[in-house]
């Protein structure tokens, strides 16, 4: 059987494991700090392919950031990746072709492949961590757009300038559906810069009113976001994931969408795919 | 050269004419008001496929309202068509297949194939009339979601209902965007019901400063929607249709769209397929 050694790369940590073509973890997963220059991030990348290039039939990378459409390289910045991140030569690291993908596409090709938008025609997959991530699938080709930069979740949830978004625009569904969003909802309700994600979180758990009403708005904005896109693309299913996505009432969700779009109705569901959605997405399009 | 008797039925008129493979009309335009019936329509139809059918090698109607995906039929209602309207069966018009595509996704076809979007991988065209029409086009294929419906756009502008949207829905950006819309923020403007998106267009031709205000205030509109749709799609370019298209400035869209997107810059264009763009692509997609 076919397996790829498979990275992901985002501001935090990078992550390397080895993938078979049916999408399973087949080794340890190493994990590394992202290292603050290039050559740190470099030097992590040509000790794991020098360790397991034998091994291997492919070599792939879910990165933060933009790929190009011929999944060589990454185009544009990253925000949270050390600046220059996008020069580096994937390609020079190893004799194989290098693939990459972008972390949030390779996750929703995984969820497609393996987990909850399986024999989706058309599918979006909203990734709610710190940011927002996306990756919109249809007739079984991801949504690149004309660069690689396509599934931006940067369109705007109000058009009078409230909250200036991590894009430098303002207003955009990143910065009312993400953690940080919780966050910043939660300072204006409490009016206090110190309260957390995990304040509100566990409020809602003891429940806490105000707290509850906090989370609800932040799901509230998920759901008009989650309309726009529904009336856009009439998708068979939206999946969520990432690291907030377990605090969004899908069945709720589910129902306010679909009282309120011109399309059919959507299914939404929680992704299944795992932790290493990222990996394994990029590792399945690597070895396809 | 094969040719298609083709249709376009809206809620005002259906315009009947011969369209040839390479998008020319080639006979006069017939013209007919909407009747008010199911018959009524029906029987317009009857009467000038009895009156082509031996001529013609296809039948294409490019219509108000979703099309299946099939192109056989009409699904959902339809706003300003007679109620009912999704229930006629349009196949037993004829004994020939009688193809059926959306209005907006039909000019946008035209527009891909001999219009402004011609040669692009990846194009959206917005018809700026009274309401506001969409048709996204990805590698040779109009994006056409689970059930037909895709391609309304129907996403939010605001979160905190202000302007009710004919969908039933609130503040979808069809009610800032439309000519509808341009008569909205006339009226809010100026305090006053009876103002006409024709006061605004004389107006601003004649410098009149509170008239460019609004017309001001109406683009700035689309082109926050538009930022949103080039951060989702990267597309190659959006093409601008319709009655309300001639009052935008392109150039100015274009460049404050790419100002403020983190996708790579696109292209805004005026539509070039003119007003049988509907009957053109619906001709076309009928013969391929």
């Amino acid at each position: 059987m076919k397996k790829a050694l498979s990275f992901d790369i985002g501001g935090t940590k990078i992550y390397s494991t080895i993938i078979d073509e049916t999408g399973n973890v087949i080794s340890e997963v190493d994990k590394f700090s992202t290292p603050k220059t290039i050559d740190g991030i470099k030097q992590i990348l040509k000790e794991q392919i020098a360790k397991h290039e034998s091994e291997i039939d492919a070599i792939a990378i879910a990165t933060a950031g933009a790929v190009n459409n011929a999944n060589t390289a990454v185009i544009g910045s990253t925000g949270n990746l050390v600046q220059g991140y996008s020069s580096i030569d994937f390609q020079s690291l190893s004799s194989k072709k290098v693939f990459l993908e972008n972390d949030a596409n390779a996750a929703a090709w995984a969820e497609y492949k393996i987990g909850a938008s399986r024999g989706s025609d058309i599918s979006i997959m909203l990734t709610l961590g710190t940011g927002v991530g996306g990756g919109i699938i249809i007739n079984d080709k991801l949504l690149k757009g004309k660069s690689g930069a396509a599934g931006e979740m940067h369109f705007k949830m109000y058009s009078d300038k409230r909250r200036k978004c991590s894009c430098g625009s303002w207003d955009c569904f990143e910065i009312y559906a993400s953690g940080t969003a919780l966050k910043i909802d939660a300072e204006e309700e409490l009016n206090d810069k110190n309260v957390t994600t995990y304040d509100v979180i566990k409020g809602v758990e003891n429940r806490n009113e105000i707290m509850t009403k906090i989370l609800n708005r932040w799901q509230d904005d998920i759901i008009i976001g989650i309309k726009g896109l529904a009336n856009i693309f009439d998708p068979d299913c939206v999946v969520l994931s990432g690291s907030m996505a377990k605090f969004v009432n899908i069945k709720k969700v589910e129902d306010e969408v679909n009282s309120d779009i011109v399309t059919t109705p959507t299914s939404i569901r929680l992704a299944t795919a795992g932790n290493y959605a990222g990996m394994i997405g990029a590792a399945l399009l690597a070895l396809s």
